[in-house]
């Protein structure tokens, strides 16, 4: 089947999908993203990506194209069109196609945000096996630039990263930098000590991802103890259990770091009873 | 006029000039460039930046798509069909556009990398009274990415950084790290003291500038000294001169740093007397 993707206020063939090679997300990475679950047919956490979404375009003085309501509505129609039950709905506004290219910023006057959404069909996205499983980690250097809480479309070394990691036969890469974990290549890191749930605090270092924000909720709300700090490689290796969390991954417990064994390497109980909470408390509240 | 541009192998008029929304260049800011300078009509040190394309595209696992002869074709082909005596060619090579988002890399059998080239018409490039005025900076902290050799389309912190200066009353920002300056947003940096020019060594911090090897090399055979090592804000403010190189604004004068004059405020002797040895030899080697 073909996918009807959007581009700039028009429902198209995602093989008559383009933008003008003067697009400055094309010349220049100047562009932001946000990727939304759905499940049932229905959004996760829309709410949280739409706030985030203006968040980065406002941290890079571009204007939002649209309004709350009118992103939801290209969502769902989005979803009708390409009848996704599991999957997901990428989103991305770039400052526009100037016409020529320049390191200075286009007048917004006149250089309209590029907006871009395409679906992605995931059946049994919400039951994959990898949760049974658990991936398997290797930790890489984080030499990413040092504004990762706006979420831009500078994804060349994540990507690496995830070669890297599948070259050394790994699902993942965590990344570490001045001797502590940051996140890893698309989703947020968490280790789990004691019965303490431990990630590392917001700043400028990590994405301030929106199903991190949901799960550290819940978990409070489960009673669970969530420590945010910074921790180690050294710390990771020796805790209980391991796990990420990601729109697309949700939770997903890690079992194996850089070649050895996190906890038992397998999934732990706390990454698995998470995972339950966070899909069925999503799923309720999904849109 | 309408430009004629160059698209995958297809000459076209740039306001039909579009690649694909799942372009990795797009998507992930997975693609590098270079950009010539042209001069009467013909290519500056194309030799130099066809060979940092290579080792730009070997670093990221992207296939050299053309050959050097090829590349040399279209740069002159564009040159001739926009009838540019003065300007650049921009080039940029991107891992392709798989027909899907994923972090992992694409087949390479099965998806080739985008090729694109466009042409920017500069008359009196070579005569820019800014040459005669010379450039204010303001200092900014380096937060890009660790791999600043490789010449990625990465460009949103160079972009904001302009956007900084400009903010500031000044025309560019040279970037600082732990206290030594790394480069200026789209340019390398130099300080003249005591007769001897200073830039700083080649490492993964700083571009591996065609015109800075150039420029360099015309230095050591007109006798000046040069010390290729790290300065710091400090020693630049005390300098006698400063200026810039790139491939665009070739030998430029940099006479303000954070809004204090350098050496005299004035365009210094040594960056003069470069601009003019870099133009007319560059002139007589242009092909």
């Amino acid at each position: 089947m073909t996918r009807t993707v959007y581009v700039n206020g028009s429902y198209l063939p995602e093989d008559q999908a383009s933008v003008s090679i003067f697009d400055r997300g094309f010349l220049m990475a100047d562009g932001v993203y946000e990727v939304t679950s759905v499940l049932d047919g229905k959004l996760i956490d829309f709410a949280g990506h739409a706030r985030r979404l203006q968040r980065s375009l406002s941290e890079l003085d571009i204007e939002n194209p649209l309004s709350d309501d009118e992103w939801l509505t290209i969502h769902r129609e989005l979803v009708r069109l390409n009848d996704i039950d599991q999957g997901m709905i990428y989103l991305q506004v770039t400052r526009g196609a100037p016409g020529d290219r320049d390191f200075a910023f286009p007048d917004p006057a006149v250089t309209k945000p590029t907006v871009v959404l395409f679906t992605q069909n995931k059946p049994g996205l919400a039951d994959t096996p990898m949760a049974q499983k658990g991936l398997k980690v290797i930790s890489i250097e984080d030499i990413r630039w040092g504004r990762r809480d706006i979420k831009t479309v500078q994804l060349l070394y994540p990507s690496m990263g995830k070669m890297m990691a599948k070259k050394a036969g790994a699902d993942d890469a965590w990344m570490t930098e001045d001797g502590f974990v940051t996140e890893g290549t698309s989703n947020n890191a968490y280790i789990v000590k004691g019965g303490r749930i431990i990630t590392r605090h917001l700043g400028n270092e990590i994405l301030h991802g929106i199903t991190r924000a949901a799960v550290l909720k819940f978990a409070a709300e489960a009673q669970m103890e969530v420590e945010e700090r910074s921790f180690t490689l050294a710390e990771a290796a020796d805790a209980d259990e391991a796990f990420i969390t990601s729109a697309s991954m949700f939770v997903m417990p890690v079992v194996e770091l850089d070649g050895a064994a996190i906890g038992t390497g397998k999934p732990g109980p706390v990454a698995t009873r998470l995972r339950e909470i966070y899909l069925d408390e999503s799923r309720k509240q999904a849109i």
